[in-house]
């Protein structure tokens, strides 16, 4: 089998999407907008990120928003955290499960948190402390994985540090993270394959940004080599923080229309998700530019 | 090796592009994109169609465009035509090399040309007649190969016949055309498999649109079964016409930027090549949607 026959989506909308544009969302909206996923047969949602408003003002109310949304059964409702502050809080809304993200390259992270990689991977033996007691599991993204803004290549080992360390702390899965979208298939294929023999039996789930188009191509790259989780933002939703006005994550309506197509189960109602994707537009009162939801549009 | 070392791509934005977009370009706009493409490196630039004004206004004065332009040693300048007239007018106009099209599916080339694959099969062999006489190569298209706007789905055997019959006549080289960008790569994998077999030692190159953003993923998948021709529009110019606002051709820079990044020679300087992206933004009078021309200029 080449193919996986499911395929596991996250939907980081929300969280990674909305953190990254520029008009001031009501917290009412970013409810509607978590509620009206978990409608589309998705069955993970990155809701909330419990950083500190003044790192990330768009992703203040975190608590609110978890307090607010509808839980529909089968849904995970997923919040980000940056420290054990963060996952204390998280753990107090009551989220079903925590993302951490240490970045594979030094000088990100130090931007990205003010902490050397060494600094944030104690943090995060932390965080799983406070998990595990909670009984919530917990996933680690390697940030920067494919690609540095400020260092350019970023070798292997520095992302299976990460990976090893997130693996012996704990973690339910290991995420690579193509922060500024630079990576390519070939690339993929190598590094998914290294990390997935390095975690195992710890699943690997894959971050695409569509910065350059080919997060659609990576996708395939990575389920060559076995992956079957990936991340995705509702109408491509968000951008690039090092690039403004080019796209961020990949749309998940993109990956989901190409699985299907394929015959690979993703859970997903295209056409439901497609819907969302047009009520996201007027929530960040801009055109968002997922291929298929462009095409869908222009075709009425 | 899983990948090729080399790709040969060939721009199609003079005529697929141009041929799709609303504006008027006034004929010495028209050359100086063929002559700007012609001072990036690419190989083979499709600059001309001799199809009936009438049909196409935007393809008036195809003699005038292949007359006009600054023809670069090592650069292969194609022209398209519909029927034996065209293919005169183009030889006439000293095309390098002549392209047809046929659609797989009936309805589509009934809608296109206004008859039958039958038919225009018998139209391909008197244009291979001319080409043989003048001693120019041409290639066939096989339009609608993975999906009809009309009938759907296609089967493989339609593809198949008018490949066949490509082959037959003496083509050099049978394409493979995504007309609407329905293409998945489990598709692209068996067909671009199927097709090469049954031509070989004809080459089969691949034409995708990026409706749905999966042309590069297409790619990917197209170079793993040996595909090594791929056309490409520079910035994404032209559009699908059955759906006027969704993208057309892939962006070449998109596909020449994954490319170079996997190691694989395009024989493109990219930097130029998104220069002419920029330049044909204007003379559109419209943004173009490719990944990287919109990364590039959102990065300054």
């Amino acid at each position: 089998m080449k193919w996986p026959e499911r395929v596991v989506v996250t939907e980081v909308g929300p969280r990674d999407g909305l953190q990254n544009e520029a008009a001031s969302i009501p917290l009412e909206s970013k409810i509607e907008v978590v509620d009206r996923l978990s409608a589309t047969g998705l069955t993970r949602i990155e809701a909330a990120s419990f950083v500190s408003p003044k790192a990330i003002p768009q992703m203040a109310n975190a608590a609110e928003v978890m307090a607010g949304i509808h839980r529909r059964p089968g849904v995970t409702y997923i919040a980000l955290v940056p420290n054990e502050r963060g996952a204390h809080d998280a753990l107090t809304a009551h989220a079903d499960e925590i993302s951490v993200v240490v970045s594979a390259s030094e000088s990100h992270n130090r931007s990205n948190v003010n902490r050397s990689v060494a600094e944030s991977l104690e943090g995060v033996r932390g965080i799983a402390s406070l998990c595990r007691e909670a009984g919530v599991p917990w996933a680690g993204y390697v940030a920067t994985s494919f690609g540095c803004p400020y260092e350019g290549l970023v070798v292997e080992e520095s992302v299976l540090r990460v990976a090893h360390a997130y693996a012996d702390a704990g973690a339910y899965a290991v995420a690579l993270g193509d922060t500024i979208g630079v990576g390519d298939p070939d690339q993929v294929s190598r590094l998914v394959a290294a990390v997935t023999n390095a975690v195992n039996p710890v699943p690997v789930r894959l971050h695409f940004h569509d910065t350059y188009g080919r997060a659609l191509a990576n996708t395939i790259a990575a389920m060559e080599v076995g992956a079957g989780q990936f991340d995705g933002s509702v109408g491509g939703l968000g951008g690039c923080p090092y690039a403004p006005g080019a796209s961020g994550n990949v749309a998940t309506e993109d990956m989901v229309s190409m699985l299907e197509k394929m015959g690979i189960d993703t859970s997903v109602d295209l056409r439901v998700l497609l819907g969302v994707a047009e009520f996201v537009q007027d929530v960040v009162k801009r055109r968002l530019d997922g291929k298929v939801l462009r095409a869908t549009l222009a075709s009425r």
